[in-house]
């Protein structure tokens, strides 16, 4: 039900790799994946749910409100991390080039629909 | 030294509160602050440090190459790290509706001057 939603993330974006929604105990929800030479999206994801959790602590401890978005890009992948509910969120790996805004603008356009599966 | 890049950098940037230069040690070696009841950036710097380190590993542990940029929204931040060499990055903190975009770019264009000065 969430991999629909989560394909045409993919899908319209250029660059899109694949998405996961997953918790912040680094247990998967759904995926999908356009590309499957390239990446394993749940290994991503799974790394990035203990990111996460050091960055929640690191904006408590600052007091600057809960933790929505997240951005790393590294030499040879683009992650881009939206939290969905306080236990789940929805990371989406682009290749480099990719469009970074586009894939945040669909991003936040999914998001209600796939909190309200969750 | 580097201050004065870093005040090009804050004071062209709508929302721009701070930024700083550190190590990955959580180290600072320049900083500048617009707004300084806002936040402490070098405290920020240092909790991101640590959250740099992290994904540093998980870049390697992913093999996507070094990690070259990292973006963090809360609720009442938004901050933007670039890494300028192995060991140092600058980061810059903005308010949460803060010009994202232009902030990168001017990041990019301040890079190589801090980086002939590490």
């Amino acid at each position: 039900m969430f991999a629909e939603t989560l394909k045409k993330v993919i899908d319209n974006v250029e660059g899109g790799i694949g998405s996961v929604i997953m918790g912040l105990d680094g247990i998967p929800v759904d995926s999908y994946v356009r590309q499957t030479d390239r990446v394993d999206i749940n290994t991503i994801g799974m790394e990035f749910s203990f990111i996460l959790t050091q960055v929640r602590k690191a904006a408590e401890s600052l007091q600057v409100g809960p933790c929505e978005e997240l951005s790393v890009k590294a030499e040879r992948l683009l992650l881009v991390v939206r939290m969905l509910t306080p236990q789940y969120f929805i990371a989406v790996a682009l290749a480099p080039e990719g469009n970074f805004g586009k894939c945040r603008y669909l991003m936040r356009l999914a998001a209600p629909r796939l909190v309200a599966q969750l």
